[in-house]
């Protein structure tokens, strides 16, 4: 039976997350709760995505509660998602989807049955009214088709974006690690035709303080670099990144996630 | 049997809460230890009052050990309180006691028998040497009575203020949430009787650029607002809110938790 | 059987620490994960042994992994630290030293059978792939001698450090707390031959804003202290310390870990 419960939410670490865990508790005392991260940033979907994407497949059959849901409120739905790999649970906004195709989509469920919520249930609140007591309930056995109806129209979302025009590539930055490394949105598939580990190759970035160009060397892993180069290299999640060898490389060139990034060959 | 030990402290999220959790575990391998928070301001016994007031209720028969204890080292009791859903343990400073009366306070014991501590005991950290290895030990089985003496006086604390006068409502500032939310010392109760959801209502607050004066809507959630408008709702914990529909109200208003609230109708 | 793993790094508290849990937990669903701290400063293996070295202790047969690791992807070796009290897991560094011996140091392994790790291996990330996978298995039970094979050459390191000379003793501070608590090199052995409780002591440290000179005294803990008065006294780590009582010594004196400190008798 799937036992293992993990969090990813925007809420930080604190009051409403304990909240969260003492519904999952109250429902499945045996629930192993996880804390993927609470600090993704207030409202930024393509940020949570992109770590509930790269976190969740080192998990067996765990059960993913990811909450950053600008539209808590509204008419959005709440979806489970039955993946070869476990379950996610969450809003309607696109959220999960990069991660549900990691973990192989099988069936998608909106979730309609009272039966299985908080009584009451707040405005504001999901997280801790809905997709938590769902996804206790989802630990303890209960099937995903009790709890809701199969859909198949849903909020797409895709980390992956690449615009190839003559000896060009652009992309843009979708993370941003605790130690600095840029992670940007152009695929490894894409990446494959153009560059080999040991390859240069001139990137753009815009900066806070305007343009940033730079000749990189395309490297198998940081390991390979000079103390404190600058370099790119593929990350463990296959997206092209930026690093500086033992260093940050956010604090050296000032930039922030969501700018657009340029490579040129 | 109870098996949830919930942590709620000033300590930062670091080695002394590891410390504890070490302790807690050598005495009752199968605790399962639950994060309330760590990032309590240091010293802010309304703060943490707040917290755990607010979360505690989400678990069943938890026991929740609360730390803000500027006392250590003093006379200041030790105390077990005994509630219909679940145990708090603690500094007698006033910071489990609105928590406790909200799960049913049944009996009041004061901590006396060192059988229960760590040995030895430091003088400054009985978070770890007497509250973590006593609440291990009721998560054991072991009775309150066994641990300290009955008791019927302690230090009281309450979250809510209200002072009325000629249509003014005068409170305070008691809790900032992480999504800038401003709950008030102003219980539900006494709202109800000036306010209904959709009335306006004129508020003043201190701000730390001098005094902010605003006409709000009050709103039975968030989700009720334009995007971006600042309002007024009741909190999920019943006191009067100030917020921004999709925003941040501290950081549009500048202010501190503690400030004074008014009210004018 | 060892079922607690508890995890150090400088990590920052998120996806990576969130995915070497998923690979602990896909081994051994049953091991209870506690996070010591994954604030560390980058690279800071000082400080980050201080804090195992002050940590693991509290608990009773733990498995701790503990990562700070500048060389990863280079040629040093993974060790595995077989002690009376528990198992410390990690880079061949110093980091893991201090605590080992407080933990009754019996065996060190290097950490060589590919059949324990994750498969593949990066060569940014042996947290991930290496130690937590080793850890996992030792928590079920699988012997240390399966997984790697006895050395007895390590890089060694101390935490204590003083140098004596006419009436002067040297030594640095080693770590601050969140309390802002300034914990020194100088250990309770060698102060004990210069200083009992209730004497004066005259310090000297290198601050942000030039030499500090202050007259201290000794105390048995912040309690015996005048409020807010600077104090020296023993930590509970057993060694010399700085502390306001109900105060801040760092954000008092405006210093930062790693400097030097003297004592003048």
């Amino acid at each position: 039976m799937n036992k293992v419960i993990t969090l990813a939410t925007d809420f930080g670490w604190g009051e409403y997350v304990a909240q969260m865990k003492g519904v999952i508790l109250s429902i499945n005392p045996k629930a192993a709760i996880i804390d993927i991260t609470h600090s993704i940033k207030p409202q930024n979907i393509l940020e949570g995505a992109y770590i509930i994407y790269s976190v969740a497949p080192y998990y067996s059959n765990g059960i993913h509660v990811g909450v950053v849901d600008p539209g808590v409120g509204t008419e959005r739905k709440g979806l489970i998602l039955e993946c070869k790999n476990g379950f996610l649970v969450g809003p309607d906004n696109g959220l999960l989807i990069p991660c549900a195709r990691n973990l192989g989509l099988k069936k998608i469920y909106k979730i309609t049955e009272r039966a299985y919520f908080s009584d009451p249930v707040s405005n504001t609140f999901h997280a801790r009214d809905i997709f938590a007591p769902v996804a206790s309930h989802l630990s303890l056995g209960v099937l995903a088709e009790e709890i809701g109806e199969l859909v198949d129209e849903y909020v797409n979302l895709t980390l992956e974006y690449s615009m190839e025009k003559e000896n060009t590539l652009e992309g843009k930055i979708i993370f941003i690690d605790s130690f600095g490394n840029l992670i940007s949105s152009l695929p490894k598939k894409v990446i494959e035709n153009y560059l080999d580990f040991g390859d240069q190759v001139k990137i753009e970035l815009e900066g806070m303080q305007g343009k940033i160009q730079k000749n990189l060397r395309f490297l198998k892993s940081y390991g390979f670099g000079e103390k404190e180069e600058l370099l790119s290299t593929m990350s463990s999640s296959s997206f092209f990144e930026i690093s500086v060898n033992q260093g940050n490389a956010k604090k050296l060139l000032q930039v922030e996630v969501g700018i657009p990034i340029k490579l040129r060959f």
